[in-house]
Order: C-alpha cells, then sequence, then structure tokens
C-alpha cells in the first residue's frame, strides 16, 4: 500500500494539472449552445480513462447527451465489481458577476481551487480515474473490478439516465454502486450518507372564470381563484409542518430510537445552522429535531406561486387562473406516485366547488436508504479513517440523489456515497471551489477503499 | 328645443367626422412613445372648444400629462354651474392581433363605431363638446355655465390629477359635475350610476430565509415563506367571502331595506350574468344578492401573487420571498387609509414569528354616493326620460371613479354619472366600440339636461 499512495503523492501536481483541462471545458447541459463542449467533455474523459488503465472506455450516445462508459474487469470473478457513477456536466455560471475569477478558468487561491463544476462533480469523479491509474502504476491493475458510468445530463435532470441504464443492465451489473458527488461534514469530520430522501412534486392549476375580470365590477360575487388556491394550500399542512393530507404517513418508516440516539451524536451548531439558512428561527415539527426534520421526516413546500397581476403598481384584476408548484419530500417507504395520487385526490375533494382545480405531476423520485453493515461501507468506513484519521459519522441526507434509487430498482444493487466535498463549497452558486487537500485525500480514500473491499 | 335638436340632428355626419379625427390620435397615457400623440389630442380637443363656441379654451399642464380646461360662463351668475369631467387619453391596444380592424382606424360596422377609446372616453366626452357648440349654433349660449376639465391620464391612475384640482379650485368652483364616462344597462334601459365602491390596495412581502435555499436541504425546518403567505391570504375572510379583519365592517353603511327593494327592481338575469362573468356559479355572501355583492358590499381579492420557480419545469427551492396584491372594494363611510391600517395591523398580527411581513399601500380611493334627488339628478332623469323614452333606473357601481370623491372632497360638489356606453363596449380590450346612435342620443340627452337644469 505504501508504493501505491507514494505513487499518487508523487503524481499530486499532474493529476491537478489534468483536472484543470478537465474544469476549462464549459459542458453545461442544459444550454444548447455548450452541446459541443458536453461532448468535448465526455471524449476527454474516455482518453483519460484509457490512460488511466481501462482497456475499454467508451462515449455512448443517449437520448441526449453522451455516456462515458468504461470498464477493467481483471480482478476476476471472485472479487467484487464496483459501478462507479459521476458526472462530467456542469450547472451554468450565472450569475456572472458575482465570480471573482473566470468561472472555467481554474483559479487557486491557498488550498482551494475555484472553478465552475470543481467539487460538483468533476473534481470529485476524477478522483476514481487517477486511483485506478495509480492501481495501474503500482500494482498493474485495481484489486477490484471497476466499471464507470460517467452522464453528462445530471444537472439538467438525467433525463436520459433511467433508460439508458435500463437498456445496459447486463452491462452495467455490477456488486455496489459507489458515488463521489456529495460533502462530508467538514474536513476532519467525514460522514457517510446512508438514506436520501425522495420527491414527489405536483404542479396545481385553479381555475375561476374564463377570463380575466374586473374585480369591481365581479368582486364579491365570483371566487377568486388565487384566494381558493391559498385556501386550499393552508389546509394541507398545520402550521408547524405536520401534513395534513390524508394517508400521507401511512407507510413513513418512523425512526428508531437508537437511529435517533445515533443522529443526535452527529455534531450540530443550531446557531451555525440557522446563519447558514438565514433564518432567525428554526420552524417545523416540534417532536423532531432540526436534523430529523430536513433528513428524516416528509415535507411539504410551495417552490413557486402565481397568478394574476405580478408587476409594479396596482391592477384591480380578480384573475382567470392561479397556479402552485408543490414538492414533497419523501421518505422510506413512500412511494412518489402514490404520494403525488393522495395530494391530487386531496386537492380535488378541497376544491371549492366554485373552480375548478387541476393538478398534474411534474417530477418524482424514490427515497432510498442502504445498509450501514455492508463490506463495501465498512470498506469506505475503514478507507475514511485511514486517510482522516477518524471514522466517518453516518448521516442521512435531505436532498435526493435519484440514481442511488434507479441503481436499486433497476440493477438491485446498493450504492455507497463517498463525498469529498465540504458543506461551503458553493455549488451551484458563483465562486464554486473545491478544497484541494480533498482532491488528494480522495485519492487515497478510494484507494484504499478499492484495496479493503478487494481484500 | 325643437330647433336645437334639429340642428343636432342635421350635423350628426360632421360630429361624426370630427370624433373620428379625435379617435385616430392614438393617445395613450401609460406608453411615454405617445407623449407627442398625447398632447396632439389635447390641442385638437382645445381648437374644437374654442371652435364649438367656449370663450376661453386652454391645454393646462400639470405634473404629467396636460389638462384642457374650457370654460362659457353666459349663463349668468343665477344660473348653475356644471363642470364636465371627461379624458382623452386611451388604454394601449394590445393584444393588437385579436382585433378585428385596425385599432386607431375607425370603423363603423352597423350601428357601431370601433376603435380604441369610442366609448372609453372620445366617444362620450365628445358629446359634451357637440351640445355645446348646438347651443351656440341655435340659442347663442348653452342655458347653463359650463366649465370643462378633460385630463390625459386617466387611463395610468390620474397620477396628476388631485395636485391639480387642488390647486385650481377656485378656477374649478361649480354647482355640480357632470361625467359621461359609464355605462347604461341597456339601449333600452338607461340607468344612473349613484354610488361607487371605494379602494384599498396593499402589496404584501413575505421574507423567510435571506436567500433562495434548497428545498430538500432545508425543508421542515425553515418556513417557507410563500405557505406562511397562504396561511395568512386564507385568515383574512371565510369561505363565503365575509372579510374577518378586525374592524373591518365597523363604518360599512348598511343597506336600508327600501334601498334593497329598489335594487331588486332593476332587471338582472342570473343566467347573462354567469354568462358574462365566464363561471359556472357565483359565490359569496349568501345574505345578499349578486348585485348587492357586487356593488353594495365591501370584498377582498389577491390581485396577483407571485415566489418562488414560476417557469416551466420542477425547481425545488424554498425560496426567499413571496408576495401578494390585495385589494379591498370599500363602500360608504369605509376609508381607505383606516382599512389599510387595519388589514397591515392584522397581517402584523397573524404573522407567523418564523417570517418578516411588510405591507405597504399602493392606492386607495373613497367610496362615493350622491344624492338621487339633486336637481341635477332630476335633470338627467328628466333627460333620458325624453331621449330615452324611459326614465333611467338608479344604480349601484361596483368599481371606483376616483374623481368623483376627489370632487366632493376638494370641490364639495356632487357628480352625476350620464353615461352613454353599453355594457359589451369592451372597454380596455380589443374591438372596444361605441354604439353610434348612444352617439347621438348623448347629446340630444346632453342638450336637455343643460336646458332643464337651467330652467
Amino acid at each position: 500500500m505504501k508504493t501505491i499512495l507514494e505513487y499518487a503523492r508523487a503524481n499530486q501536481n499532474r493529476f491537478l494539472a489534468e483536472l484543470k483541462e478537465f474544469l476549462r471545458i464549459p459542458s453545461i447541459s442544459t444550454q444548447p449552445e455548450h452541446k459541443p463542449d458536453v461532448e468535448r467533455a465526455a471524449a476527454w474523459l474516455r482518453d483519460k480513462l484509457l490512460a488511466a488503465g481501462f482497456p475499454k472506455a467508451e462515449v455512448m450516445p443517449t437520448r441526449g447527451h453522451p455516456v462515458v462508459y468504461a470498464e477493467w474487469l481483471a480482478a476476476g470473478p471472485e472479487a467484487p465489481t464496483i459501478l462507479v457513477y459521476g458526472h462530467y456536466d456542469v450547472q451554468p455560471p450565472d450569475p456572472l458577476e458575482e465570480w471573482n475569477t473566470p468561472p472555467f478558468e481554474p483559479t487557486i487561491v491557498g488550498d482551494d481551487i475555484f472553478c465552475r463544476g470543481a467539487s460538483d462533480d468533476k473534481g470529485q469523479l476524477y478522483i476514481h480515474v487517477k486511483a485506478v491509474e495509480t492501481f495501474k502504476a503500482t500494482a498493474g491493475r485495481p484489486p477490484v473490478n471497476v466499471k464507470c458510468i460517467f452522464e453528462g445530463e445530471e444537472e439538467s435532470g438525467s433525463p436520459s439516465l433511467e433508460p439508458f441504464i435500463r437498456e445496459h443492465r447486463e452491462l452495467l451489473a455490477a456488486d455496489v454502486a459507489v458515488i463521489s458527488d456529495a460533502d462530508i461534514l467538514g474536513q476532519d469530520l467525514p460522514s457517510i450518507a446512508y438514506a436520501l430522501r425522495g420527491l414527489a412534486y405536483v404542479e396545481v392549476e385553479v381555475i375561476g372564470p374564463d377570463h380575466d375580470l374586473h374585480s369591481g365590477i365581479y368582486g364579491g360575487a365570483v371566487r377568486n381563484p388565487i384566494n381558493a388556491l391559498c385556501a386550499m394550500i393552508t389546509r394541507l399542512q398545520d402550521e408547524n409542518g405536520h401534513i395534513t393530507v390524508p394517508g400521507f404517513y401511512d407507510k413513513v418508516r418512523e425512526l428508531d430510537p437508537e437511529e435517533r440516539a445515533e443522529m443526535a451524536k452527529v455534531p450540530f451548531e443550531r446557531e451555525t445552522w440557522l446563519h447558514e439558512a438565514g433564518v432567525k428561527t428554526d420552524w417545523g415539527e416540534p417532536a423532531y429535531t432540526i436534523v430529523e426534520r430536513t433528513t428524516a421526516r416528509p415535507t411539504l413546500d410551495v417552490n413557486g406561486i402565481w397568478g394574476g397581476y405580478i408587476e409594479p403598481g396596482a391592477k384591480t384584476v380578480l384573475p382567470s387562473k392561479a397556479f402552485a408548484k408543490i414538492s414533497m419530500r419523501l421518505v422510506p417507504d413512500q412511494e412518489p406516485v402514490e404520494i403525488a395520487q393522495l395530494i391530487r385526490s386531496y386537492l380535488a375533494e378541497i376544491a371549492p366547488p366554485t373552480v375548478t382545480v387541476e393538478a398534474r405531476d411534474l417530477h418524482g423520485c424514490d427515497a432510498a436508504i442502504v445498509r450501514r453493515d455492508s463490506p463495501a461501507m465498512k470498506a469506505a468506513c475503514r478507507a475514511y479513517a485511514e486517510v482522516f484519521g477518524r471514522e466517518p459519522v453516518f448521516v442521512r441526507e435531505g436532498g435526493s440523489i435519484p440514481v442511488v434509487a434507479i441503481f436499486q430498482k433497476l440493477l438491485g444493487i446498493e450504492t455507497v456515497l463517498i463525498g469529498f466535498g465540504l458543506p461551503d463549497d458553493r455549488l451551484h452558486s458563483p465562486n464554486e471551489k473545491f478544497h484541494l487537500p480533498n482532491f488528494y485525500k480522495g485519492i487515497e480514500t478510494i484507494l484504499c477503499f478499492m484495496k479493503f473491499l478487494g481484500e
């Protein structure tokens, strides 16, 4: 292992230089004018995978941006096979004026490298490529079989990913998936997320009169769809955030006392959290802690609302329509399709007879929870402990990583989330950065992880 | 009177030709690029007033678009003085593609003249100019003293009108104001509005976190300002439209049984009303009829609401802010300033401690109610009966004409609303029209009105 780590350390400057090349490609997947850049990033990545030793690496077409697939199965059929997932596309850099350095010119300040995609996810993805290269250069091959699936559409909602996986189940067959597209709690506090919330997202349209009316002429005798929508939204949850849609909690897997006790051990500073959230006080179900509310409890938020006159000044319109986007974060074992159905039915039930209500599903994804005692999880914990000097803590994530549930559903495998980002990496925001020590420690952690898993 | 009416009838074609000239000027007050047109319309009107016999007619500057003022006080100090109000500006013609004829090319189809401003208010305003011309050409002078105030900012909220009236109280001193900027119930059903609702209009801003948050990371522990706004809006009125802001009804002058009985006599077809409103069913306070709810009862409507992500698709934002525009139609003797204060206090009271709520006044105007037995009102009734063959019915208007309350407050005079529009004139909409028989009958009605009032 010593030789292996020595190689990785000796080559840090070259690894960084390559990462900079990768970061300079503005592979913004949502902007059609950047399609050539997305393709360039895919080709660049394929070449680096081949150079790292993968005997097979190719750019595979999808309905959208391509997937880069690579495999090296030299560890033999007895050794485990890991499926590394990452994404080579990035968010748009807007608002440009808030960047302190050019968004696609990687700039090192202190220990951080600033660039769009530095942490999300090029820097974290490239860790795996360089770990494999290190094994090739030292041991001749990685100690486990490695497959890679790197997509180019994660920042636009991964529309082609599920069909791609469905069509390539055999190719992608593995024992466990590994994803480095997440944070650890702190530089000295490695953590592993073992649960992710799911999502059900509906758009509601309330239709009152069939055209906009003058509120002076009709006000008082025509139900205003905005007022009606507000009343309906208000009936979806109580003032403490408990959701009042019938049946909503039926399948919620309650936290058991041991898990709550474990969660309570994870360092959490309420003042820091309030500062980061930008609020004076927290809110929510009083029987649960902030951490539990944001990770282990389902929630309901109106993500957008609009209707009537929304320009400056006063216009006395009684509008024809009002709209809201409403999403619910789900926890195991809530099913997105079922929850969306429950809210649509309830909205129909509470809709006043004086308006018409339509609710349509926009989006959904399953919650996911993985075992904390699997061999891959144990190897990940040992690897973090080896490199960061501390056992990682287990945390639940409040957000969703849909691919985790997709892997579970289509490939029947669990995922280990081995992240190296930090909470202040400013993903999706101006001045995104990646902490360089975590790039290098990340490579060492993955080296250890593969080694321990292969033992 | 016979000679007088004959002159008016003999000159109908010329009057119409002049009205067409007036209508061709696109005097859109809200659009800065049309400022020269607004000024051209003012100058054109001044010239026509001089030509009609007014010894004094001038374009007077204001902070915004000019007022055209004219006076002819030859009836002597014993005769009453009327102050004719109208507006020579028009609404923008958008959406252009919905017009069947060019919006600023007056086009006659059947008995209607189609053009922006035909009914609102150029056609109705010009009736008064041609009535005065008729008196000059036949009797030598009008039988009452006539002052005219024609503004160019009515369609942009009359920002300069109240200051102008305040600065020219002596110049504008009169016994009664006359406005032709309203509808009658039908071609065979003349009507006079004797009450107008007032308005209090506030904009509410609910501030949650100080920046947009990821609903996956913070949802469940941070109060969502959209949900909070909806809950607050829901507490402003019950499901039947009864407003629950404390003190809101304290000064409402209740309808007395006689007035309700009179209102019930005015022809009203529920099916027609539902069709015009574009709704399947009505709504509102069950103890009041549709007509009472829309004219004699105060109301509350959200005129606009917005917050969060309002583009297509799904974004899981927990937004920083949410906004609503809320207006209340008021009835005598509710005071706009007081009502706005009541709602602002109530919003502050019901604001959850987890958000910050700011409410600001956007706009307000007093309700107005005038005597139905004044000499001017009696003269107007006689004039309608003479020309339309039927006594007008008295109605309350649901909307607001702020100048009525301004005249009452600053000049101490009541207003008689002698309208000649029809309910299907499509004011502010594409294909606005004016019914030509009402243009000619309007001139005759004003001739009779002035004659009867001067007797």
